[in-house]
């Protein structure tokens, strides 16, 4: 059940307002800002023509470890996505194959490669990511057609 | 309809053959002798202790442009599959983002994260990944209960 806070204003007024709801503000406040810097890697690596409209940053406690975006042309590398790139940076600079720590913000929703890189890095994702699980079905499905 | 062969042989017995079949058999020790390789290079990643025991090739008119292995490890990277870094090796010597008149042979079933990279790079799979299709769905479905 959700907290309830009552809250008199200057005015005289009491609010009701959820703890809960504000919690979720929070939230989305900090997803808001970090998926902010994310689509600023995608405007980069778009400036620099080094790939397609992507970026991804890795944040541990609040502060950006790495900041990526897609090298797929630059490096000749069709694995060079940006949440690829991210987790690479990030475990070549934190010296570890694991992010446990960590979240991922993606500029767009991970095709079914960086899903994977994500789930083995164990880097968390935050709640830009809601839609994944849905859509990685449908995109599997589409993929696995090709091969029939 | 299979085209039937008949052979008449040097003690004048006469065989009736199957040219499919033929075919088929010339198939696999054609993918049983990449597959060695692939195999082969896993054995080279585990003796060098670069990561864990796979490897892969990949093959472009009967020729193996390039062969790598795990590097998880000595790369610090979870992204460093064998499947994922053959590609990048093959991409860089090609000079191309694209494999689509290549191969792939893999010591082992690929990850998700590995059908995603072999998907984006339009490298052909070959015989030995028949049961690809099959098992990355529930591969998935095990990925995906995690984020639940």
């Amino acid at each position: 059940m959700e907290e309830v806070n009552v809250v008199q204003t200057k005015n005289g007024t009491v609010s009701v307002a959820s703890a809960f709801a504000g919690h979720k503000e929070a939230i989305q406040q900090r997803d808001h800002k970090f998926l902010r810097i994310a689509v600023e890697e995608a405007y980069k690596g778009v400036d620099c023509e080094d790939g397609g409209p992507f970026g991804a940053i890795i944040v541990c406690n609040d502060e950006i470890v790495a900041r990526c975006h897609n090298m797929v042309l630059r490096n000749t590398d069709p694995t060079a996505h940006a949440e690829v790139t991210v987790i690479r940076k990030a475990c070549e600079k934190l010296n570890q194959i694991e992010l446990s720590d960590c979240e991922i913000y993606a500029s767009c929703e991970p095709c079914p490669m960086c899903f994977g890189a994500i789930h083995l890095s164990r880097v968390k994702v935050g709640n830009a990511l809601l839609f994944l699980r849905f859509s990685i079905y449908l995109y599997l499905l589409l993929m696995l057609k090709e091969f029939h």
